[in-house]
């Protein structure tokens, strides 16, 4: 492609409204330009990333076995209705009423369509299992969209949907999605975790997310460094220490710790680290009217899903109030302490592996110090409550865990009988009995990935795209070509050849200064660039950059194709 | 592709709600299932024909140099209050609120959007011209949808937007397109014509429709067949006869005709032929209270469109009434006639040029013979006033007119200032000075150039696909495969060698009884076929039959790559 052909809007100011820096870039590379709040256009050079990590999704889901469909994107209310979705969704469902005053809903999802599919065109055992899917623009009507194409209201999505006589065959096309979710995002060339979600109030079997890991993703995520362990930091499990607790070797004491009331204040006071200065932290207890007493290490943190979970503890967590902690520990807050409570404690399995810990002393300004498990009082009773932190050791047993941010790109989620119950698909057995479908989803933002891809790689300078999806492989800029005869004709030489040889290369024929062509390609983010000027000329040489390492080189314009071939390869 | 992995829903009966072949043949064949009113799901065998006629709708504009974008298919209200469009564009046009009470509509076209992007990032007459395309779903809330995506609610449409500095510009553009549209329909392999259309009330300068010809289609269009010319029927111009009239050899005679009112009646009543009678109309003249005898062959018919553009003539065309009729020719309809009229005279060309005719006498259940213009009255005024008929001479020059009926896939328009100027889309020229941008517009309708595809291709068994956008250009049915293992194997062999040689083939390894298979892939229309059994195998060969011709043939298996690919080729 000439670059004289091409729309190439840039941007050298970063608008003032775009939060994020993909949003930022996708507005000053020119991939899109704004209608209205969360509706985007995709210009040219935006569309090629869009087409190209389409395409990839479309490939590895046809491979994987699945059916492209597509489905309306208006969707009749009588069949949210059945799905008892109509009412329960929100106003995040865009409503419509056609001009016979029926209504209607921009489809911010498919299960109702697919599964009406279903019920009439499977009718037996020997249609399953079946896997659906679509690549289709949906609307949400965000209350406040932001983010450009992370959080917009219109945005491409590849949706499917499977339908099994059980869960054993619901089980195999998940696992086949898992996989094959794995090899999309592994050919588009991003660092990702698959991450076990909570499966929450839909009630489904298993779930995960699939997440691109970048600094500025919305969710936290813990994984192993040496499995494939990853999950929510929220849902990751904290193992219990292995091996036996150092013996005791001080004698309980009380000490005087003025004004000293949070983790850091005593452990600075007393000069011993925090993980050895544990938290006692009041709650309601499940019980109506109870109360109980958790503790974990000073320099973990509360998980409060895991802590409302435990049966003794109310759900949704509530800690008392400073009245209630006076009442029950005879101090207040900051001096609260497991010895002498006669209330119910549960402690964290990292804090009840601590000896000679540090604890409030249920006095104001006091703590103790050199208290023992089963010697000062009783052994506890433990669980698991805290947030898991760098270096904790992996749940599956392999490697330790790190934690990173991460965007949420893709789910997959097994359904069950959720909406093939409501909606009555069943199919016929082989013993002629009607059976309710089994159903799984899996969904793909499209638009989000390509987002989250520049969040993934960037440099001060502008995007750095993964060679999968970048609008061109490589950009062909001639020097002063419009000076040059010799210069403007060599790079047409070479651009024809690199064509004929199947590059997809963008000839920067635009004839602006170099510094300003080259700042717009490395916005754009073209990840090879060649340089071609009389100077080369002289010596028969071409220059070559390549956009993610800086590295620069020279050879001889003769070899071009050959050599930009092996880059690309 | 093995058909046991794809849902094939072919159905025996035709659904009772279908009107049309191309309805009825995407229902039966399984191509697309209604979900509601006007509105299709493209199931799997139907979307890879929507699939392939829409690669071949963006491989050509591509060529053409257009650039593909993405518009938001939710566009916000106040770009139509701009263009004027929100008020006139009626109930059609789907009106939708967010959540926020903001006015919003699910675009049926994209003139307002790509008009508001183009005055912001085109600032300079030498950005121009450009031409700006995408493939997008569009919704058009039609009163009574109905003939499936012939008149459905939701559908694919391509559509281009082309912005000049001058008509120069935009013409060349605009021979651009006609010519694409004409390379996209070859290659698609449809019988076509590109039709002048009516610029009508939007007030362009040109447009052109394509329509695929087709028996069933609502459009008849004249067009020669000799050269490029065609033209709705409403459209085209009868040229003047050429030569000289004959000269009178009857004397102008009053014959009884009692009760012979219709040009039918009184041509076999006076056994004339129905060309040498005229018929003598009375309408409205142009001015107030004027009444105006338009004179046509008895075996043409007025051109109502071309009559009321006659200066003379009032505008829209109105019939005076009989009471009126009297008053002026002192007869009844049926007996009017141009001689002794004193009010103005229009003669068509053709009736211009009968010599010896007969007419009304201006007295009830009498007619005139043998007149003759510039003796028994005077010569007339003459303009072209009646539809062309098969035969007629074409306004070209070239070759004959010959009447089909078309179905309108693609429409081409010289928009000109008429968005630009609303939305005051200007571009400094080269001396900087402000200019409006001068448009055009450009649209396919890709999901009904599938259903058109089926009018003009299909036989009592089914769709016969032309081969370009065929679901699958092959299929393979092995004869009783479940009882026979070389067959099974074989034809798994030749299945994979099919696949190999790159052929889009489909395995028919659904083990269906041979003859439920075939009317299966008739009805789906795929245009070859090929038939591996016990019988064949005996002797190495393999059965061939082409669905469009129906002609079978046998040849050896060992053949089987090459003799297909010189097939397809």
């Amino acid at each position: 492609m000439r670059a004289s052909n091409l729309l190439i809007s840039t941007l050298k100011e970063t608008p003032a409204d775009a939060e994020i820096v993909s949003h930022q870039l996708m507005l000053r590379a020119g991939l899109i330009r704004r209608l209205a709040s969360g509706l985007y256009t995709w210009l040219p050079m935006g569309l090629k990333i869009l087409r190209k990590t389409e395409a990839i999704v479309r490939e590895e889901m046809d491979k994987a076995g699945a059916q492209e469909v597509l489905m309306p994107s208006v969707q009749p209310a009588e069949l949210w209705q059945e799905s008892q979705r109509w009412e329960k969704y929100g106003p995040e469902l865009l409503r419509i009423t056609d001009r016979h005053q029926r209504e209607f809903c921009y489809g911010p999802t498919h299960e109702e369509v697919i599964t009406d599919l279903v019920r009439q065109e499977i009718r037996s055992y020997k249609q399953l299992p079946v896997n659906f899917y679509q690549i289709q623009t949906k609307f949400r009507d965000e209350i406040r969209p932001r983010f450009g194409l992370m959080r917009a209201r219109e945005f491409l999505m590849k949706d499917a949907y499977s339908f099994h006589l059980d869960q054993a065959s619901l089980q195999e096309t998940y696992d086949n999605m898992y996989a094959t979710y794995s090899r999309i995002f592994s050919r588009i060339g991003l660092e990702f975790r698959a991450v076990q979600a909570d499966t929450g109030s839909i009630g489904g079997n298993a779930s995960h997310e699939f997440h691109v890991l970048a600094s500025s993703g919305e969710d936290a995520i813990a994984f192993s460094d040496k499995s494939d362990y990853a999950a929510n930091v929220e849902l990751a499990a904290a193992l219990k220490p292995q091996g036996e607790r150092a013996a005791a070797a001080e004698t309980m004491t009380v000490v005087e710790t003025p004004a000293q009331h949070t983790i850091d204040d005593v452990s600075q006071y007393l000069d011993k680290p925090a993980s050895q200065c544990l938290k006692t932290l009041l709650v309601e207890g499940a019980e109506e009217g109870s109360v109980v007493a958790l503790v974990v290490r000073g320099d973990h943190e509360l998980n409060e899903i895991k802590a409302e979970k435990h049966p003794l503890v109310a759900a949704p967590l509530t800690f008392v109030t400073p009245e209630k902690v006076l009442e029950i520990s005879h101090a207040n807050i900051g001096s609260v302490g497991p010895v002498g409570l006669t209330i119910p404690v549960i402690v964290d399995h990292a804090a009840a592996f601590v000896s000679d810990f540090v604890c409030g002393a249920n006095q104001d300004d006091k703590h103790l110090t050199g208290v023992n498990w089963g010697r000062d009082l009783a052994e506890p009773e433990t669980a698991d409550l805290r947030k898991v932190v760098a270096g904790d050791p992996s749940p599956d047993g392999e490697g330790t865990l790190e934690i990173a941010r991460g965007i949420e790109v893709g789910h997959i989620f097994q359904l069950g009988e959720n909406y093939s119950s409501k909606l009555n698909a069943v199919v016929l057995t082989e013993s002629g009995k009607s059976q309710v479908i089994t159903m799984g989803c899996y969904g793909i933002g499209v638009s989000r990935v390509v987002a989250a891809a520049i969040e993934q790689n960037h440099d001060d300078r502008g995007i750095i795209w993964p060679e999968s999806i970048a609008p061109y492989q490589l950009v062909l800029v001639p020097v002063n070509a419009h000076k040059s005869v010799r210069v403007k004709e060599k790079a047409e030489e070479v651009y024809q050849q690199l064509l004929d040889a199947g590059v997809d290369v963008l000839l920067d024929d635009r004839g602006l200064r170099p510094g300003v062509a080259f700042a717009d390609m490395e916005l754009i983010g073209i990840p090879h660039r060649l340089i071609l000027g009389e100077r080369g000329l002289d010596n028969g040489m071409i220059e070559y950059k390549n956009r993610r390492s800086g590295d620069g080189e020279e050879f001889a314009i003769e070899d071009v194709v050959s050599i930009i071939k092996q880059k690309l390869s």
